[in-house]
């Protein structure tokens, strides 16, 4: 028996006999290193394990308190909205081959073919970005260029972009070394080649439930098994059920988006993060970090990256992926992965399958951040998205059916809507394409296509009198 | 037994009884199926048998003649060069795992450490494109930027610029719509994309011997077996050899360069090109023609392509992928597929693993290539091109030892030399490094690491005495 494992049996032998009663507190992690001597890392395993066997639960920003005999269920969280957030998934946990691509394109491409309400679109509006600026940007760094520019910053990308963004990093409190970055043609791109680094096919792969579509179609493409793990719409994956996903399933990486996450808008708290990433070392797993959404928050601050409990002097098991795509150059198509131990790995898989990333973007995105004004771009789009949430909140609670739950993220654009047992959002799909609307149905995210009575709808546009119409037909479509 | 092989079988019988006798002419295609009534395909089939079988050969622009009871070697060619041709390649023929990427980054990278002179690049000199021309048009194109563009573009790319190709398409008499075409991140993408559309881990694809290490790399990458097929210097892969490695290896597809292979500089004949497609339209097996050299042709029109033989009409198997890279756009990543019958499976890998080209460079090429221009560059870039081979080719047969067996290619900026055997390119790469003088040493080329006497000479750069210089090292370094 491990030594986690011989203190988990402890306590719930202590809780069997009562001396640990439900609803006490636990001692915390520190207690247990500094009176104890146990390593964090140890303890942290037991606190999962005896999460997952529902011997004791976790509150946020509290620590770990025995569970109630038979617990109630939780009171939905009613931040801000009129309609209560969804519960946590509960996926049966089988891994499985996945095979969602053909749904998925269907979707994105009926969205395609027509104008619609863009609520199905993975995108905010371009109107919200600083166009203007970043044409003269581009003119003017291809101006300066350097002939040998397309052959000296082939692979890892352009040196004084990666510059910029090493510096946004530490400013992150998450410090990565220039060297260790490798730009690529958008995140998706860094992902599907951190994933190439540390999978090989017949592997398995941990992801949230519901997941990223695009996640979902890169793990069939490369022969990946998905394993979906618990999730809460609040704050991401549930470590215990990680914990015992981990034990059963022996993964070859976790793929998470640690904030506001696609399609639920979870936000892990930065304590969770720490500890996900403490779980994780234990068993050597990587975590890919698609982090695509971090600086759209609505809060005082940036949410806190899982790679900044890695790095530096960590075991660099943490790819951490991101992108201008979302938050202010969406068509120059730049991203990039800060891969830890796997950069080198990284940087030949790009290489070999793309060569590098487009220089004009490149060099464009170089000169724009060189200038400053990218953090007032930033604050205008976050607050132009916090008001789009606030109106779509409110067109759902007058117009969608009674007994809908609706996640209320912290960022990002997206909204998880849960209709009432019974409603079937593919039909809903394919209706409200006939009124010029579009939606994401709920079984785009899930390899086994759950989720039928779920949708994610986009916020990422200003809102106009032609979207709480959409909104109210989406209503009457749900009704009849 | 099938037609082509009783036919086949009918004339070797009748060389066996000496009715048709050595050096004699075989009846054309045209006559075989004007008298006897054999489709083209048929004759074609019977005659790579035979050919395979060593019972009769082809001379090029002449037809098929009767094996020599005992043929004498060829005399190699001398054109216009000091050297002679090196001999057809003979490879083994077995179907093997490659494992050339670390060999190969590790050149790459050798190179990319220090300022050398650059004749293991792959990369004709920056200097030789149109850049300022190219940055106005990155200017312009962006001032006129539609913001829904980085939607609308998504996937397939941009739409003018896709007619902009289309259009050249149909002026090399190879129509194809533009809805076929598909935008990449270079050709390196778009070839990877269709290597991925029509093969599966563990199948067998047949390649040129020898073979672009980075189609090697990407069977590696996708767990794919490589078949090298016998190549001639100067006209490519030899049909019966390719005949008998289709019976035997039942392949997923062929991947060619067809005009200025790398590294060789052969350049297929249109009627084999010809030839080449319906052989594999005969055994259903896709052609991936990689075609990134096309342009850079030094005769009086571009060479064919052999997708011209495919569409429209044709079974769609050919699927043809260029870029911009290699004459006129190096760091603007900026390639396409023409994928046929797969034209809609590689646009979804595009959207699932990348998304969309990069759109600054895509709409500046578009306006690019809209202004007129684009051939006047052209044709000074071949004349450059032409000018540099002829001296680097001065330079070999004055420094290069006795022996030495070197291409003299039609177009694109490689070389092919042959050293006397025993020498070692691996060793001279290193020791030529020191005098900060870069080579490609043949085993990158390989998947089993063979061409040890050989190596691949970059002349793409304007030529400079420190050039002639680096030559004369190089003969030295071989005679010591």
């Amino acid at each position: 028996m491990k030594l986690y494992e011989a203190l988990a049996q402890e306590i719930e032998d202590m809780v069997a006999r009562q001396v640990l009663r439900p609803g006490e507190r636990l001692p915390s992690v520190r207690q247990q290193h500094a009176r104890r001597g146990a390593s964090p890392g140890t303890v942290f395993q037991a606190y999962y394990l005896l999460e997952a066997r529902g011997v004791i639960e976790s509150r946020p920003r509290s620590g770990y308190y025995v569970a109630p005999a038979r617990a109630p269920a939780a009171a939905p969280g009613v931040q801000g909205g009129l309609q209560p957030d969804p519960e946590p998934t509960r996926p049966d946990g089988a891994p499985r081959s996945v095979d969602v691509s053909g749904l998925v394109f269907g979707v994105l491409e009926a969205a395609r073919a027509r104008q619609v309400a863009p609520f199905g679109s993975a995108f905010p509006s371009p109107e919200l970005f600083p166009l203007p600026k970043l044409a003269r940007a581009v003119a003017a760094s291809m101006r300066r260029l350097d002939p040998w520019s397309s052959v000296a910053d082939l692979g890892a990308g352009n040196g004084e972009l990666r510059r910029q963004i090493a510096l946004r990093y530490q400013l992150d409190g998450a410090p990565v070394a220039a060297a260790e970055i490798v730009v690529t043609n958008g995140a998706l791109e860094a992902l599907n080649l951190c994933l190439q680094a540390v999978a090989r096919p017949g592997d398995t792969v941990l992801v949230e439930s519901p997941s990223f579509y695009a996640a979902l179609q890169a793990l069939e493409r490369l022969q990946l098994k998905a394993v979906e793990v618990a999730t809460d719409p609040r704050e991401g994956m549930e470590l215990g059920a990680l914990a015992a996903a981990l034990q059963r399933h022996r993964p070859a990486a976790c793929w998470l988006m640690t904030s506001f996450q696609n399609p639920l808008g979870s936000l892990m708290p930065a304590e969770k993060k720490q500890a996900l990433v403490v779980l994780l070392a234990a068993h050597g797993v990587p975590l890919i970090e698609d982090d695509v959404y971090g600086e759209l928050y609505f809060g005082a601050r940036r949410p806190a990256l899982a790679k900044r409990y890695d790095a530096p002097g960590g075991q660099g098991l943490v790819l951490h992926c991101s992108s201008f795509s979302k938050c202010l150059a969406p068509g120059f198509r730049v991203g990039w992965a800060a891969p830890g131990r796997y950069a080198q790995a990284v940087e030949r898989l790009k290489l070999s399958t793309s060569l590098a990333a487009a220089m004009p973007s490149q060099l464009a995105l170089a000169d724009y951040l060189g200038q400053g004004g990218y953090d007032r771009h930033l604050r205008q789009l976050r607050s132009a998205l916090k008001t789009q949430q606030a109106r779509m909140l409110a067109a759902l609670a007058e117009h969608f059916p009674a007994g809908t739950r609706v996640t209320h993220p912290e960022g990002g654009y997206f909204l998880w809507v849960v209709l009432p047992d019974g409603a079937d959002t593919l039909a809903l799909h394919a209706a409200a394409l006939e009124h010029g609307i579009g939606i994401a149905p709920g079984p785009m995210f899930s390899a086994k296509r759950e989720f039928r009575n779920c949708l994610r709808l986009n916020y990422g546009h200003p809102w106009t009198p032609a979207h709480e119409a959409a909104i109210a037909t989406l209503g009457s479509l749900l009704r009849c």
